[in-house]
Parts: structure tokens; C-alpha cells; sequence
């Protein structure tokens, strides 16, 4: 974004239009369904690739594929790299050969393979076939490595320089670079990594440092050495966790043998930040990451499986209480309250749950402090218990004038409250240490748990105290 | 981190100790304990101040303040910016004001007024009274912008050049500051500005820009025009929002007049963007965000207030049932069945209010595809609705050997998942509307709905149907 393009409007004042608003978008449709394509192209130019991208993503399936047919070659191929999955396969079926050809040779090197993956073999072995042969080796070289890897985020174009020069070669170096082979060099780099002579990094210059410091000074005075190396078949949520943890802007990515091949960049780790965050949220909820944009038959059916195993545990809870019907049949105001009992355990068990789910992801929950952290919410659990027992058992008195049956109440209260508070932080950590994701299941178990103990303790006591 | 430490150990190899293990944790835990101080300030060392940071997070409060105490100067202060707010109040309660006085004087500009902003009135004026005229004035020019805004998150150390300068002429004032005003240059940055002779921003330079080209290029030449300026008084999450969409690494931030006066960076950002996933994971739940480091007592007071929203709503759904007591009393077996249909409900409504919150918070839900993505989560309700409608009343045929309470469970099913799939949607698009936080409230609304309609859908179809 370095390139000046002063004949673009700048987008400055006091509320920068840093979004496309919907008056804009529906003058697009308009057009689109005027068949006025002369008007469409002029009101997509001005536009920033991300909005293209955006305005692609909030349009219906067919005014999406009409809007590409016009602008064809005017669309700016970076849109495609913000594109969410779902409608970038949809723009890829929809698409011939040679379209997705010149997309994939002017996109970079990493989001080239982003977009090259997701095609079946057939039309991936086509498309590798027919660019050039440099990016054809550095795509299959990426695609070796596992989807969700450093291999595949980072860029390979990256400056290296050898441990005896100076500041003043080194920029020389770059001028000289930029003006005979400017494909060499990454669009935008913050750091150039100074390497031995077997390609080895041992350490990284922050451009700010380099431009500090005067010509004659050795690159390897002004160097970083305690930099972080990542290897490529790192997992790309430790990646983030190494950026976040120490403020990086980029890293060196390093193959088996040590030997520096590839740099990843902030602009994916925030990307990666908010995949993990989608997936986090999404889980607990039990829905599939792409869900907004999946068709609605996809929807229904990744959906469909979380619905079932809630059926599951909502047909076991039905279960403990059909063991009290006869306490039931003759006092019918159990089966007015119950519900409060094991709705007030779901929600304090979510409430602990979403907790320890977060402190787990963002490792604030560790080993050193699982057990101060279990004890702590059965504290809070039990608290609130007895706090909503009281309040819970005085309804329930004043409601069916039945003092027995506000005991009744405010003690499954307190069973059901202080085992959510356990259950909560509990069955998450268990999962972690067992090696699944905390987040997938965690929600079934918890809302099972305090269903189960919530009608059993409610109507069991009733059955105890009252019959 | 571009100055070069070479003393110390490099993190290198196939796997990075990118994190403190548990062992390390122990081990200090345990000089600590021997009250082995030597010990202590020696396994610190070696540790980056941001695993100091997660070391004082992990630790009891007791421990935590004891570390502090046998670090005394050897603390670096940049692990305070690290903390969490909690935990960071606590350390601030205990210190003497001379160390918050130096803790302040340290840090950089942002980071400083992070720290203080938490102080009360009279702990703030004694310590802005101690430090340097230069970081008082700054300080309390941000502290007159709200707590979320670029204001707060800008650092005011930035390199400004005018427009007639030259590409050489830029480096050689770098470098002359470098030397003659160190403090003048921000610690990293990745973006020059031009300014006019107002001080009005016209122009950015990326330094992978400068350093490619030759010296005698004037500045206008390479600058990017287009770049977005930040107001200082935009809201962070919008700010957050304009570094994704663009691929921002650093933004120039302006005040009411347009006068350049601070530059956000994405590290920044980064913690920013993780802060507003936490608040939307955390509000879904009825949580407080620093829910994990809060004592007790906190957390059971914050907790509360959303049980007693949920207690309320849950007393709403038992009055729903105590209409239909005397349908119960003469079949009983709807005691029994009645919590399936509304658990259905509420899972099929979180599902759909999850996708929506979030496409809300990424802006992917927009008014341009709101009909249309309500149209497929009532589409997608009343699919999965007939299917659970068919195997709910199969069970319930099947277990109470009636075949009139199958049908009516596998009605109430197909109205209860409809209603949850329309509510789950429009409810959080409502909210937004109003002005409020989606995430909030949405939550209790849902349920309650489903609550509703399923307790009164199955019985109320009952009473018509079976008696």
C-alpha cells in the first residue's frame, strides 16, 4: 500500500467513510438490476479491495456472481484473500480456468495458496500446470505442510543479508534490489534477518533500528538476537500466541534443518486471532465456523448434529424425572417449579464454564493455578446458592403458601448451584488434559450435569420431606 | 526489542520455550516458599517480561506480592503493561507511590497512562505531580478523551517529516535524532508521516519504502496518500475494525483541528481486538470480563445480577406451566416431556444468536443481508423443527405408548425451533438498532422466549388435543 496512487480520492475529515454504507450498496443492486453495468464499474472503482470483498460477502448468491462477470479483469485480486471460504468456493465454481489462473499467479505467495487449496485435485493439478513454474514450486512446497501450520502462513519473499555487512550495504543492497528484481522483495516488511553462511538466521533488524543508525556501523551491531524463531510445522495458534505474548510484527520461519525459508507477518496473525476466536465462540455454542455464510441446507445439517446430542441429555433429564411421577401426580406444583432450579445451575454452570473455556485459550488458566481457580468457583457457586436459595424459597412459599416446599427448593438451590460451579471449571480442564478442545463439548456436559443433579435433588427431596 | 542484547540465550531450535512450563513455575513457587531469595531473583532473570507478566497472573495473591517485593528493581516495568487489570490494581494497592512514580516514569506514553487512569483522585494527582513535566502534560491530555479512544491508544512519539524533504534528507534526521534526542523516536514504528506546514498530515512512508529508494527522491514521491487518519476521539473497536480491514500496521491519529498529534500501532490493536472478543464471549454469558483474577467476592456480586435476570425469566416460564396445572395433574407424563421441547428451543435459539452476534461484531451482518439472513435461520429452525418434531414424538409415542402425545410434542417442536430460529436473529439485530451491545441482553431474551413458547406450545396443545 506503499505506492503512491495521489489520483485516488484520500479518505480523510472528521468520519473517515471507512465502510461501505447501505445506501452505496444499494445503489450497486440498482445498477446490477438496471443491467447498468457501465454504472456499476464506476461506482466499484474508487472502492478498497476489502470493501469489493465485503460488498461481495453481504450480496445473494446470484447478484454476487453477476457483479464479478462485471467487473471481470477490473477486479482487484486481493479482494479474493478476504474473501470468506464459503463464497470464495462459490466464485471458484463459478469461475473458467483462466480466471482462477490469473488470480492465483497475482495474488502473494501466501494467499495464493490459501485459495489454491480448497480446489478439488482435478482442477488443482490444471491450475498449477498453468503458472509459472517459480510459484508452482513454492505452492506445492507449502501445501506439503499441514493446513493449519507456519509453512502455510508465511510468505517466502523475505531480505537476508550475510552476517559482515553494514548498515550502509545493507540499504545499498535494497535500492539495488528494488530497481533490477522488485519482485524479490515483499510488498511490506518490518524486519530484514541477517543469516550464516548455511542460510541459518542469527538475528533480525527492525527497519526503525536500521534507519537510526549511521552507514558505516555492522549489521550485526544493531541486530536482535533473542529473536524468535518459529519452525514450519508450528501450529498456527502457538504462532499467535508467541505474537501476542511478545509483540511481534513478524517472525523468520525456519525448514527441518534450521535454515531460514519464510517470514510470517502480524497482518495474518490477526487473522488467525480472529479464526480462533470465531472457533472459541462458535463451539460453545455448537455451530460450524462458517456458518452465517454456509447455504441453508449446510446450516441445518451442522447444526443438526448439536441438536441431537442435546435431545440425548434433555431425553436423560426427562428420564430422572419421570422416576417421580407419583410425587408429581400428587403434588403438581413440583412440576411448575423444577424448571427454576435447573435453569438457575445451567446458567451459573455457563457462566463458570465460559470462563474457564477463555482463561484456558488465552493459557491464563494453567496447572499453577487449576485448583485455586476450582476452588474459588465452588466458592462463588455456593455463595450465590444460598443467596438464591432464600430468594427462590420465598417465592416459592408465598407463591403455593407451602412453607415445606420453599425448604424444598432453597436446598436443591444450593446442591444444584455449588455442583455448576464445580462442573464449570472442572470438565473443561479435564478435556484439555485429555487433549480435546475445551470448548466442544463442554457445554453438553455441564447443562447435563446440572439438569440431572437439578430435577434429581428437587424432586428427590420433595419425594423425602414432603410425601 | 531491535537493541541488541547479545548476552543473553538465544530461543531457538525445533521447539521454542515460548512459554513458561510448569516446572520453572514451580520451582520459583518453591524458593519463594524457602524464602530463597537469590534463588528467586535468579530463575527471574532469564524470563521476558511478558512471562513475568503470566508468572504474577498465575500466582496467589499472597506469592504474587512477595515476588514483587524480591524483584524490587529488578522488575521490568514493561511487564506491568502486560497484566491484567486486577491483578495489576492489587500490585498498586501495595506499592509505596515511589515505585509507581518510577513504574510510570518508565513506560512508554500509552502503556503510562494505562497504568494511571486506574489510580483514584488522590493517588493520581500525587503521582503526576512526581514525574517529569513532559509525561505529565501528555498524560493528562489523554486522560481527557474517553477511556476507549484513539486518544488512549495513540503514543505520542512519532517521526514527522516536512513535504519538501528528500528521501536522504529523512534518514540523515533519523539519524541525527537517533544521537542528538533518543527519546524523540518512538521505540518502534513502521510508518513516517508528512505533514504540511500546519502540521496537518498529507502523506505516510512505509520504511520498507524509504529504504528502497535512492536518496535523492523527494518524500512526495513515495509517500501513500491515501492512508486512513484516524480522529482522536474514534472509538477502538472502530479503530480495531479499520487495522483489519486494511492491513494496518500503524494509522496517524488527528485532533478536532487535523493536526497530526500520535500513530496507533497494531500491537496495539491486537490486544484491543482480543478485549472486544472477550466482552462478546463474556456479555453472551452474563460474565464479567476480568472474571478470572477477580477475588470472590467480585465475581459472585457480578455474577448475580445476570442470575437474578434469569431467575426472573425462569419464574415467567413457571407461570406459563401453573396455567396448565390442572392438564398436568391428569397427565402427568407432560411433567415429564415438557423440559425437551423448551431445552430444543433454547439450543436451536443460541445457535442462531451466536452466528448473529458475531456477524454483528465483524460486520457481516448488515442491514444489505438482514431479511435475507433471518429468512434462512427460519428456514434452517423449521427444517431441523419437523426433523426433531419426528423422532421427539416417536420417543415420546413409544415411551408412554400414546400416540395423541407424540403428535403434540412433535407439534410444539416445529413451532418452538421456528419461533427460536426468528427470535434468535432478529432479537440481537433489534438490540443493535436500539443503540445497544447485541451480546448483552440478547441472551435472556432468546430463552425466555423459547421458555415460553415451548412450555406453553406443548401444553396448551395438550389441553386442545388430549383432554
Amino acid at each position: 500500500m506503499s505506492d503512491s496512487q495521489p489520483e485516488l480520492a484520500k479518505e480523510q475529515g472528521d468520519s473517515p467513510s471507512f465502510e461501505l454504507d447501505t445506501d452505496q450498496v444499494d445503489e450497486i443492486v440498482d445498477a446490477l438490476d438496471a443491467a447498468d453495468f457501465a454504472a456499476v464499474r464506476k461506482l466499484c472503482a474508487p472502492l478498497h479491495y476489502a470493501d469489493v470483498a465485503d460488498l461481495l460477502e453481504w450480496l445473494s448468491t446470484a447478484d454476487r456472481l453477476r457483479l464479478l462477470d462485471v467487473l471481470g479483469d477490473d477486479l482487484d485480486h486481493d479482494s479474493l484473500a478476504e474473501l470468506d471460504d464459503n463464497v470464495r468456493d462459490e466464485i471458484l465454481e463459478h469461475w473458467g480456468l483462466d480466471n482462477i489462473v490469473q488470480a492465483v499467479t497475482n495474488l502473494d505467495s501466501d494467499d495464493a495458496v490459501d485459495f489454491i487449496e480448497d480446489l478439488d485435485e482435478e482442477n488443482k493439478r490444471k491450475v498449477l500446470d498453468a503458472i509459472p513454474a517459480e510459484d508452482r514450486t513454492f505452492i506445492l512446497e507449502s501445501l506439503k505442510y499441514p493446513e493449519d501450520s507456519a509453512g502455510r502462513l508465511m510468505q517466502r519473499e523475505l531480505v537476508t543479508v550475510p552476517e559482515f555487512w553494514t548498515v550502509g550495504k545493507t540499504i545499498d543492497f535494497m535500492r539495488q534490489s528494488a530497481e533490477d528484481a522488485p519482485d524479490s522483495l515483499p510488498e511490506f516488511f518490518y524486519d530484514i534477518y541477517v543469516v550464516d553462511p548455511q542460510h541459518k538466521p542469527i538475528g533480525a533488524v527492525g527497519l526503525s533500528s536500521l534507519l537510526r543508525t549511521r552507514r558505516p556501523v555492522k549489521i550485526t551491531e544493531v541486530m536482535w538476537e533473542q529473536m524468535l524463531i518459529v519452525p514450519i510445522t508450528m501450529d498456527q495458534e502457538d504462532v499467535a500466541y508467541l505474537f501476542r505474548q511478545r509483540d511481534l510484527v513478524s517472525a523468520p520461519v525456519v525448514d527441518e534443518n534450521g535454515r531460514l525459508v519464510g517470514a510470517i507477518t502480524i497482518d495474518d496473525i490477526v487473522d488467525v486471532i480472529d479464526d480462533e476466536h470465531e472457533e472459541d465462540m462458535m463451539l460453545l455454542a455448537g455451530v460450524g465456523e462458517d456458518d452465517l455464510y454456509d447455504a441453508a441446507l449446510d446450516t441445518t445439517r451442522s447444526r443438526f448434529v448439536w441438536l441431537a446430542v442435546n435431545l440425548l441429555t434433555a431425553v436423560l433429564a426427562s428420564a430422572v424425572i419421570s422416576l417421580f411421577e407419583a410425587t408429581i401426580e400428587q403434588i403438581v406444583a413440583l412440576a411448575v417449579l423444577m424448571p427454576i432450579v435447573a435453569s438457575m445451575g445451567g446458567n451459573a454452570g455457563t457462566q463458570t464454564l465460559t470462563v474457564a473455556v477463555r482463561g484456558l485459550a488465552t493459557k491464563e488458566l494453567t496447572a499453577t493455578n487449576a485448583t485455586r481457580v476450582i476452588m474459588k468457583e465452588l466458592l462463588v457457586g455456593s455463595i450465590n446458592g444460598v443467596l438464591f436459595a432464600v430468594i427462590a424459597g420465598c417465592v416459592a412459599w408465598l407463591w403455593f403458601d407451602d412453607i415445606a416446599l420453599g425448604l424444598v427448593i432453597a436446598l436443591a438451590m444450593v446442591v444444584n448451584m455449588t455442583i455448576a460451579g464445580l462442573a464449570g471449571t472442572s470438565i473443561p480442564i479435564l478435556l484439555e488434559r485429555a487433549g480435546a478442545d475445551p470448548a466442544i463439548a463442554s457445554s453438553v456436559f455441564v447443562t447435563t450435569v446440572t439438569d440431572v443433579v437439578g430435577f434429581f435433588a428437587f424432586l428427590g427431596l420433595a419425594a423425602l420431606i414432603m410425601l
